[in-house]
């Protein structure tokens, strides 16, 4: 148990680690030759200018200005100078909502700090458990540190004061709810508004259809053409087929690869003109013939150029190359909004309609994914999920003990002499097992990610998610209750299963104020030290400066070496839930561990709103997408805190609070489904009214705008960008009122069969009621109908191929309904 | 434990009690005088003329034809004779699903009970457990039931024979599974093919819209028709306001109540001509004045009829009895698909669209509800429900207490001789505990719907379901829980809480198996004699009698006193859920069971057949919406089942089964999701192909369908039916292509506060990007914005109150948009 020294000494460690990287920031950042690595934003917006273009060689490289450096803290007032609209005019709404986040666990734990210091602190302090155990008990062995004077452990059992922290509980609880509320609310606002105020984009017109059944009859392009012609007659406006382009997106990467081998080895060339360089034609140049390399390189990819084109044609004539997915675009916002709300037939696993992801947040290689296949691989990657949080420990332990001494000593026998020394074999005793963890870690969400793919969503942001989702539960199990419970999650779960479900927030609540030094460490570490690391970019700077060195020749290479990378949603999101957790966690039993929390969050703040101005580059709108996520876990983070504290105290014996305490959680979780109900729409579904004020605006500044030019080859594959070759078969002419010719109406003289069902559907809407006779045919069709699968049904719905004319409406409609009774008249 | 002469012998009670039921009822329905009583519903069709017109007086009361009377059991076939579709056009789609559960039940439990009988039967009876504990321990004084030799008691722990048990689980869950979904698909498609081949109905043109926001210039009725004109420009048709008739409805029962006292009486001076009728003024007729009592109900009829037409007159003119809520109609099954499937506005606790339920399926008094209340009415009554669920005995026993016999000698002190007679006195000890819970377990039901319509549901269907999901919580924790576990269910909690949760499915599947004679005895009871009895419909028999005789006088007054009733859904359902429970539960512990439940669900087809043929008027046809709920129920057992099953191998030491009985559950949850996305939506939403479909049928083949007049007087509050008041507001011409004239405009040029908002937004949008100066305006709004409060912003959106006009229609839009410049144009 830690003294309140022990804290200062750590704090001041921390504190100038932190101070150290801001320094080291500083400084780097007013170099020249480092202006890419933090100012990059501004170079892809266009607006900085490479400083090298002027001044002396030196200047170019370092910042001799002195009066620089004496204002060397001066990024501080300039990243919080730019104002909200700005910001997100500049950086996107996903940014700046992502910083909003810090704001919010400032507004929520300062006025929570401030009333636990005032009211918890002092009823703690004067609580006097401690006092009496040590005198009554004469224990001298057991030390308690000053800190747990502070916490809830210092109120003896049976205690009245105990009221204080369960009043605190509520009043921390509705403050939390009332911030939340608040914020939901502002967010919600500020994606309509941002929605709203948006300049057109091609996802606001179209819609993704999955899981197109397929037709003998007609290639997909073709079905899907016809069917929404017919079900949505006035909006549907065009649609862009998918390709399986997986292969040939891979061999465009391989060259890039390999073009940039090429250039790296030209550079050499240049600079010793006389000595071609050479390769290896193995494994990563490491061994096999050696030969010349700018020769290799350019055979290479001149011979991959060959396939890709080849494959590049292939998949475009090929029909099997179309995958069972298309992008469908309506003549207006309108039409969108409603085909992507809608079910658009009987059988709900095909023909599924969902809002389009923006063209580069889609995620290409899940498009094609069936629905049975689809609802198996969540399974089987929820069992996963469960393993991987719960057993995670196991791998690791199996790695550490194979990565032992010995083992290397056997692998590897002319290292023995060295590890057998006991200094380093100590060293390695004690630093293998943790890297190995710590690898695995840094592995972690990217296995998370795969896990996520495989789970088939579309789009990139929905992917994101979803890793986020599944790195918050492992945080919360692994880090938290791992933590709290010392032992991995698989024995915390069996123990958790053998315990009585109200024991289990006993343990919990009896071992938490044990545990808030270690999280005033943990967050001074992980969270002040982290963040300010964040700034500094080391990796960014050394591959940036290393790719300047062997790659960049012109301009053009110096702005693609230059990687501003991106906010990593998926991992600083869950991490930052923690902190969120242990604020409300320990504000009822710790409140002094309050203020180590909002260090990190004014601190990260300032930070990411540095960096979201000056560095990162989103790779995708998401439009604040992921707010209902960040609500929800913070309600988690509550809920979990409300049940702590009821454990703790049923263990301080005030069994007569239990009832107000129980009432918390409820509460609580009411509030989250209100929220989801008054709010989630607005995150997941585009209102109609929305859409028409935006459409009819459009169309009355814009009447000429050539709609079809501008949604043609938006949701093409990457790969086929820029390409040669024409991909979307464009409709001839612009004129939607006709009768969509189908290829089925040949069939319609030859068999019969598969229309049957439907004819006799028909006769009956036609609304001639003449009793038995009816029923019985009736009884004969329905017993038919189950027989059927609804897959032929569909089927046979759409050889009501027809739409409206708006002209001569009713003359066509007609025509077509004799055609179909012609078709159905085989039952009568 | 019940040997199995025991249960030789209550079979053969409860099995003769059933045939009695059945003869007395095979008797009673002969005779003409009971006809109406057992054929209400072909009188209701039309179809059945009365008996009593033709042939003698005495026939006319008494069936004196002796052969019908040999043929008594003639029902049975004539039950089963009517094929399914004419079942489903006699008497709805919902009885026909309805008594398919029965069938279902007989599909899943005859394949598992002949496998059962063929596998688990033998493995268990030579088990030889009983005997080993009988001969070594000397345990005489335990006496075990032949029954239980037959059970996995019989198994002694770990047992090899306990493979046998857990693959036969498997195989059940699998054919359960099996047939689930197989019904599944039936059942969906018997609904989208009654859909699809039902006549025309309002409902389908129809969308409920609730939370209508308040607009301080115009009624409810007008924003209603601006807000669809606006955003369902080619669709929307016409709407009907909902008014607030509670208290005229009130009225109405009044009248109808007197009407029936003045019938009567009339009657009996009929009879007795010379003797006026008298009645008293006080409560009931039982004290206060004596008065003629003719002429008495003809003034409070007159007094009545006077205050219900001002009543009526004041709903009709006070714009205050117009409830925020509307029934909007479109021109096309599509249109109203299209609005109830999307989201109107923003704000998603406003402009709220579902499908209308149908006119008679309406629950008109819920339909104002406000959107937070309603959240709060749902949390209140789950924590009704949770406390009805669990302390349900709470009142019982107070009630009991309070009416045991000291008591009653206390209020009624006349009675003290009679009760302190010890016979008597035992007597009432003995019978009025029992008699308390009876009446109480009568009015549950009723209990449970009052707390349905609480938590604010619209349609009578959706309240039916409601209850039927309270109904079967209940009857699993009371029921079920109730008899495994003996105790009420608060202490059962209590237990439960105290106990790991890996000990709960232990508990009680220790106890299941010795539980299994009382479940036999309970399903004859309850199940055999119970349904006889339905058949007979003592109650309705007795009352149409009496009515026969005090309030009959003409035919028509014949038609009203007969009462059909209907399928008690909310009351029937959950407890036939207990039946599948039972089943599923005991299939693998006691199979023995399992024939008692084939009996149940063999008689209880037969005889729902035959009153869904011959009686039930159901009020309102759902199209089987109820499915989903039968499925995820019948899921639930199978879980509880494999849960207990876990438990029960826990304690027979069969460790090693457990991760394949863990799988079971994981398996049967993902099933039942499965399920859920495959065929739910079918059940919740309407596709749009279908409603194109029947739309373009119907309109080539009724081109003069005069579609208002069909639809204008659809949704009105059933006291208003047949009124002589206009009451919907009809459009002077159906001609939509015109822009919506609000009063707003005239308030454009004083206060454009409101507007200011709205009006950056579209400067915004006009796509001007000038770099700083905009964003800067964008700041200023963006701050207003997040003050602002959703509602205000509706309001404003409405100032687009424009339509498109399809002849001159850019013109027409320029000129509106023009109107919105000016507007906005303020804020440069």
């Amino acid at each position: 148990m830690a003294t309140v020294t022990d804290i200062t000494v750590s704090a001041s460690i921390n504190s100038l680690s932190a101070l150290l990287f801001l320094v080291a920031f500083a400084i780097l950042r007013l170099q020249p030759i480092n202006d890419r690595v933090y100012f990059p934003k501004w170079y892809l917006k266009g607006i900085r200018e490479n400083p090298s273009t002027c001044g002396s060689y030196v200047k170019k490289f370092v910042n001799l200005d002195v009066r620089m450096y004496l204002r060397f803290l001066n990024w501080v007032p300039a990243a919080l100078r730019m104002p909200q609209p700005e910001l997100i005019d500049h950086a996107g709404l996903d940014s700046a909502v992502y910083i909003r986040i810090y704001l919010l666990g400032l507004k929520i734990f300062v006025p929570i700090a401030l009333l636990a210091f005032a009211v918890l602190l002092p009823v703690n302090y004067t609580g006097g458990n401690f006092q009496t155990m040590t005198t009554t008990m004469k224990m001298k062995d057991i030390t308690f540190g000053e800190i747990d004077k502070f916490s809830i452990s210092n109120v003896p059992p049976e205690s009245k004061r105990l009221f204080a922290h369960i009043v605190m509980a509520y009043v921390f609880t509705f403050w939390t709810c009332y911030i939340l509320y608040k914020e939901y609310k502002i967010v919600t606002d500020m994606r309509l508004h941002f929605l709203a105020s948006q300049i057109r984009r091609p996802d606001q017109f179209t819609v993704l259809v999955r899981n197109v059944p397929s037709d003998p009859d007609e290639s997909v392009s073709e079905h899907v053409d016809h069917f929404f012609r017919v079900n949505h007659p006035d909006q549907y406006f065009l649609h862009q087929v998918v390709y399986n382009a997986n292969n040939l997106a891979k061999m465009v990467d391989q060259k890039k690869d390999l073009q940039n081998r090429l250039i790296y080895y030209t550079n050499k060339h240049e600079r010793k003109p006389n000595k071609r360089p050479t390769t290896k034609t193995g494994f990563w140049g490491l061994w096999g013939k050696e030969i010349d390399a700018i020769d290799y390189y350019t055979e290479e990819i001149e011979k991959l150029s060959k396939e890709e084109i080849a494959e590049r044609e292939r998949v475009i004539d090929d029909p099997k190359a179309v995958v069972p997915a298309a992008f469908v675009s309506f003549r207006s916002r309108w039409g969108a909004a409603v085909c992507a709300q809608t079910q658009q037939t009987r059988n709900p696993t095909c023909w599924l309609t969902e809002w389009a992801p923006e063209p580069r947040d889609v995620y290409w290689n899940n498009l094609a994914i069936p629905f049975v296949e689809l609802n198996l691989r969540k399974l089987v990657m929820a069992a996963a999920l469960f393993g991987l949080t719960f057993c995670f420990m196991v791998p690791i332990a199996i790695v550490q003990t194979l990565a032992n001494i010995e083992s290397i000593g056997k692998v590897l026998p002319f290292l023995k002499p060295l590890i057998n020394k006991e200094s380093v074999k100590s060293f390695i005793q004690g630093f293998l097992p943790g890297i190995v963890l710590k690898i695995f870690l840094l592995v972690l969400p990217m296995i998370l990610m795969e896990m996520s793919k495989i789970e088939g969503y579309v789009a990139v942001s929905a992917l994101e998610a979803r890793s986020a989702g599944k790195y918050h539960l492992f945080l919360l199990v692994n880090v938290f209750l791992g933590t709290i419970i010392t032992g991995t999650a698989l024995q915390q779960l069996k123990e958790f299963l053998k315990q009585s479900p109200s024991e289990i927030p006993e343990t919990i609540g009896v071992s938490i104020p044990m545990k808030a030094t270690f999280f005033i460490t943990y967050i001074m570490v992980d969270g002040w030290a982290g963040v300010a690391a964040e700034i500094l970019r080391v990796v960014p700077l050394a591959i940036y400066h290393l790719k300047n060195i062997f790659l960049v020749k012109t301009e053009k290479d110096r702005d693609e070496a230059m990687d501003p990378g991106s906010l990593l949603w998926p991992i600083t999101e869950p991490r930052l839930q923690l902190y969120f957790l242990l604020g409300l966690v320990y504000s009822t039993v710790t409140p002094i561990l309050l203020p180590f929390i909002i260090v990190f969050f004014a601190f990260a703040y300032l930070v990411f709103r540095h960096q979201v101005i000056n560095v990162y580059n989103q790779k995708y709108e998401s439009a604040a997408s992921f707010w209902p996520d960040v609500h929800r876990r913070i309600l988690i983070g509550l809920m979990i805190s409300q049940f702590t504290l009821l454990g703790l105290l049923s263990t301080k014996k005030a069994a007569n609070s239990t009832p107000f305490l129980v009432a918390l959680p409820i509460l609580t979780f009411w509030f989250h489904r209100f929220c989801k109900k008054r709010f989630e729409s607005a995150f997941r579904k585009f209102p109609l009214q929305d859409a028409l004020i935006k459409d009819t605006l459009e169309r009355a500044t814009e009447p000429q705008l050539d709609l079809k030019a501008y949604l043609k080859d938006a949701y093409i594959h990457p790969v086929f960008k820029g390409g040669e070759v024409e991909l979307t078969p464009v409709d001839e002419e612009d004129d939607h009122h006709y009768l969509v010719a189908t290829k089925r109406t040949s069939r319609q003289a030859g068999t019969q069969e598969p229309s049957e069902h439907i004819g006799a559907n028909e006769e009956n809407a036609l609304g001639e009621e003449d009793g038995k006779s009816e029923e019985n045919a009736l009884g004969e069709e329905v017993g038919n109908y189950e027989a059927d699968t609804l897959g032929e049904d569909v089927g046979a719905n759409d050889e009501y191929a027809l739409t409206e004319d708006d002209g001569s409406k009713d003359d066509a409609l007609v025509e077509d309904v004799g055609n179909i009774e012609d078709t159905g008249g085989v039952v009568k």
